[in-house]
């Protein structure tokens, strides 16, 4: 039966990783808003200025602060954060990858770098549509660490 | 056309909420974390201690960030916050509860608020699967404010 | 029989002030960092510069991050904090003074601004002694708001 | 005569640590709050939910934002944070450890966790009792680092 | 012989606002980034993307950061934020204009605001040319507040 | 043509710096606060307490908060922060020292420590005169990293 790592004798605990030795570690999340057809118009006609790079700095900023706002995450150094937004037909996508060379990996921070920017793009389109959704926000790829590499299936 | 608010000339920038009246304002939102088998029982089975408690204080410490993380957001006194998480059969469900008696609403602090909490949720679990997956984020409710109320259309 | 007022069924959660009346309100706390000799000779002895003075400002800022550090702590704008560090025969005593017009209390603000100028004087006087404490962190008085004022009984 | 090792030529100074060697090092820390009766009642009898568990997440948390809130504290990566909050006869005790693989110690961030903790510990009882107090805490034992171990005298 | 606000018998202390009425502040502030032609040529020449826009971001996410900032300014809801980059000869021109309804005027906010705005023109240019020079930060416009309106005198 | 580091395909990015050795580096940068004569006359005449001494703290705490206020820095451990401020006949100057045995360099870190301790001086200033201005903040002397030493240019 899988135990939960953060949790010992029935008390939250931030995993000890003083003997994990530091490897590069490359982690990377995508998630998307879900637009109305308003919203999105409103995102494409924006005569000036990029909303979504907005959005990107908010993710690079977000991931800097994985730390601070999810209890149980280490604080780590990142060495690359790099989030990309992209309108598609009724959604933004937005990926997110973050690097490190310590001893632990940086999934939440890629993927709480998603969420910052996906949590931008809706702030910035709320005032044309109250039915955003943000959806599918999942990690894609890893690797490094001991737990070895994953690679996301593809959806259909 | 519509549009963004957050844009003045082709800049960014936060909207003026000088002329507004403060007025007591509530928004509601919801999230799901999408778990495997795997994941389910390990969240079932810890034997004690409640970690989704642990998500639901990261959500309500969000809530109070949200100016911090989204770039253009006013910062607001919060008069009340709560997260519910709740184990459903291969979900966790999040609602989050905000309110204010500012010049500006609270749905991007509830929104914030589930985000984060979807995040504690996945970084507890996340040593168990790594298919997990941040779904339907989403305003359920608003109330207060000059645009008047909203409730969402139910899924079905 | 008392109820824990930031717990609703069983969960943490920030109590609902939306419907209490904005007022002035004031709170005084104090704390002690009982010295060692050593230690004691070191502050009394710096040549130049005021280390109390860096405790002091520590907690002014500490005031401020309140509601970020206390997880259920509403989130409020202080009108004045003032902190007040003493060397005294043995320990070094601090009082920390927090007004606000809000609709809660400023208690927990006075008390954590004495707590982080305690660990302040403790950083600073750690090298020379590792047998510091810090004691007697308490509300000595209280002012404004519905359940009216309070005064410590004094200590003998 | 022993010196303010964070004082140079009478300013405050953030000590230099650029020719240290990193090694594992741990602190511990114990902390209590005093409660009265009804404050004691109300932690006990509470139905659901466990009240301290949200003082240990904000002793995790608060660890972490230590070298933002003690002005010449090296920023440190954490390579693991526990906090244990028990009840006793009259008192809530707190322990907190922390480790790290870096240059400088981590009592400061032990401490902080603790202050941290019973602050939140505080909060949740002050509507029972405006009686309550923080005390005794002290740095219990440490170990790495140039200066050796250090194990604190048994109080009796 | 004018007095410093800030120091009551000695000690840094934030100012008591207490019993100042609430009404509607601006303060506009302007800076500038001295360019070398190497680092003009690099931020004309590239080829997408509005660097600048990121500054402006800075400037405006700082704006909200000030009272964690400026040890005694106290912290303050901003309906208004807006910082405007703009490119000259040799230089980048930064001007921040911010607007509370609060008891205490915004100048820190908008002086911060272009402090970090100019911060980041740096970062973004510091591969080009060390020699870069931030410059020329003041105060152009203050209105609101007991003291009355400022404006300052135009520099020849 | 040179580039701008900061920007991959128009999008801002944080440079890369996986690959980049670990080194000593040192930055030392420089500015001054521009004082009227009555601000010079409230800032020496301040009867007890050292107002410089604030704004030094100011600066040091700052240079900690770097990666969370510039965007597209990274997070980096500080071996050590100094600042010194100093009253000259019609200024105040600034000097900002920070080490880090990192993958990058300090130079941000120390041009932000200044800024924060001339935003703090103008802040204790302020009322005592609204001409006051943040001049000449730049790179003195650079250290350590792949690009080798630097050493500012003597102003005339």
């Amino acid at each position: 039966m899988p135990k939960l790592t953060h949790f010992e004798a029935g008390r939250p605990s931030m995993v000890d990783i003083s003997d994990k030795t530091p490897t590069p570690r490359t982690a990377i999340a995508e998630g998307f808003v879900l637009l109305t057809p308003t919203a999105a118009a409103a995102l494409e006609g924006n005569p000036k200025g990029n909303p979504l790079s907005v959005a990107e700095l908010a993710g690079i900023m977000g991931a800097k602060k994985t730390a601070e706002l999810i209890p149980l995450c280490h604080p780590l150094l990142l060495s690359k954060v790099e989030v990309h937004c992209e309108q598609l037909a009724d959604c933004v996508r937005i990926q997110a990858t973050v690097k490190t060379r310590e001893s632990t990996g940086v999934e939440m921070e890629a993927l709480t770098a998603v969420s910052l920017a996906a949590l931008t793009v809706y702030d910035m389109l709320k005032a044309s549509s109250k039915a955003l959704e943000i959806s599918g926000i999942r990690l894609l790829h890893k690797s490094g660490g001991k737990s070895g590499d994953y690679q996301a299936e593809p959806k259909i």
